[in-house]
């Protein structure tokens, strides 16, 4: 079994298959720009890690597919930075940003065929699942990010439709992710599916972390502003939760904050931010957390592999939740 | 044998697998909305009419990668009319104009995985082929859109850009269109090859005509304004031979002209049409498209098929660049 610092290294090495200098530059540089920014790999990781549990034969054809999955992620923050006119990702400037909405457009769109072509290195007896694991999450994705962009202009939505955009717009790629590795490994269909739904709970717990820094992380560390979310009246867990359980004197605070613009960013972000703690919403977010991750680690036992195997992905997860960025 | 509108029919009633109702609406109706705005499903009648030269049996996993080709080729034309600011399409708005940009983009991206959802369903034995050939020739499109991006700013370029250009951002697409037939039918290797090239130069045929048409076409035909690619200085066939020939006075004259602006769009489309003219330009170009469509009757005989069979695919030529939109 590798440790998480060798399946890093294996990263590392194969992160220059992924950036390909090629014409024309102007298509081609973006790509190699945001493969360069950082960007934890998380779900190449993911996949190496469960193809791991089946064998320690990393041959380049797995590598592959796992970055296929990275590709076609930063494909999605190219695109998703133009619709939500954000200026900087990882601390740096987007492509949209860097370059322009064109450019950005169209090296978005070759990157979502260059995963394509990485994916199809997947061993041909298995190619036709790959595909279809691989397709139907990058629609549901795309489904996922509609429903983000439809909610903005909602002033109220559910925990239930919260989550399940989330599911869509970001859990189901760590799904995704987690379950093509146990493919290409060869596992089997009930292993798969259990490697598929502890990918997807803990893309859940990953998501729930991710606006829970937003708005509580370090700034230092977290490498953007906080408050970020609130700012932009997000749909984060925070702001459901919080519209959940607001009523009365609070809840009226509550929406004339929601009101507030750029100019009055320090005052929304600490007033609604003390709103979060005053409501218990702080606490209960550190809760979810936890309780979709002893989901993901319910999935993970129940795949049937050994304890001793299983415990670099246990380790994995952990290191996902407890993250400070 | 099927006849050009037995194929016709055959794509029509497939054109229902391609409109689907799904969630949420507003990522999912642009799809619906470009696939019934019209085309003429150019590329999966290639692909149609060469797996017919090598069998009468078009089950339905062969409609699936054809049409995969007309969905790949309707998210281009969405993202292009972004990039390009463009209000319509086939007469009708783009998808941009209609609803936003945002839409635009993700409709787009849902419509490019698309394709691959309906390419899966090519025989898994010529999977790995129909992949790559599909996803080479998919990033080579969008090479061709930034070359063509590009040239917007470049004041000169020679013809062999241009071709280059259009060879990518065109003429690949039905040359991968026409080979896939080729492919999933079972044809050799050196008839795949051969009828590549045959869709490869009646796509360069196809596109020279579209130049054309834009300049010297029947408006009511033609269902846009006539002229639009000289308002917009677009490098197209005839402007570059036009720079290539014009000289002294004409030269002159010529880089006036490319100054004007919409406000004089009239005298602007006049001028150029009548310089066409004048430097035999016009001429030139038909005379260019007959070349091309030689090449590819050529190349349509060297695929050895017998001349009774590759007779519907000579005639779809045919009508593809003696049409009038």
């Amino acid at each position: 079994m590798y440790t998480l610092e060798e399946i890093d290294r294996i990263l590392e090495n194969s992160a220059r298959l992924s950036t390909i200098s090629r014409e024309p530059a102007t298509l081609y540089e973006p790509l190699d720009y945001m493969m360069s920014i950082g960007g934890k790999r998380i779900r190449p990781k993911l996949c190496l890690l469960t193809a791991n549990l089946l064998s320690d034969d990393f041959r380049n054809p797995l590598i592959y597919p796992a970055m296929a999955l990275e590709v076609f992620h930063e494909f999605t923050l190219i695109h998703d930075d133009i619709m939500d006119r954000s200026d900087t990702r990882r601390g740096c400037p987007t492509v949209y940003k860097k370059w322009n909405e064109n450019v950005a457009i169209l090296s978005g769109d070759v990157m979502s065929i260059l995963a394509y072509k990485y994916l199809a290195y997947a061993p041909q007896a298995v190619l036709p699942q790959v595909l279809d694991l691989f397709t139907t999450t990058a629609m549901q994705v795309c489904e996922g990010q509609q429903y983000d962009m439809d909610f903005e202009t909602q002033p109220f939505i559910t925990m239930d439709d919260y989550l399940s955009m989330i599911g869509l717009k970001t859990a189901v790629l760590l799904a995704c992710s987690a379950k093509m590795g146990a493919l290409i490994g060869g596992a089997s269909k009930e292993a798969c599916a259990a490697l598929y739904d502890f990918g997807y709970q803990l893309g859940i717990a990953f998501q729930i972390t991710d606006d829970y820094l937003d708005t509580f992380g370090n700034e230092k560390v977290f490498g953007k502003k906080i408050g970020g979310d609130i700012v932009n009246n997000k749909k984060t867990w925070l702001l459901v939760e919080c519209l959940r359980r607001a009523a009365g004197e609070q809840k009226q605070q509550l929406e004339k904050l929601l009101q507030l613009g750029e100019d009055r960013r320090q005052e929304k972000v600490e007033a609604v931010r003390g709103l979060y703690v005053e409501l218990g919403v702080r606490e209960a977010a550190a809760d979810a957390i936890l309780v979709y991750h002893k989901k993901a680690m319910d999935a993970l036992a129940a795949s049937g592999f050994d304890p001793a195997r299983t415990r670099v992905l246990a380790q994995f997860a952990e290191e996902l939740i407890h993250r400070e960025k």
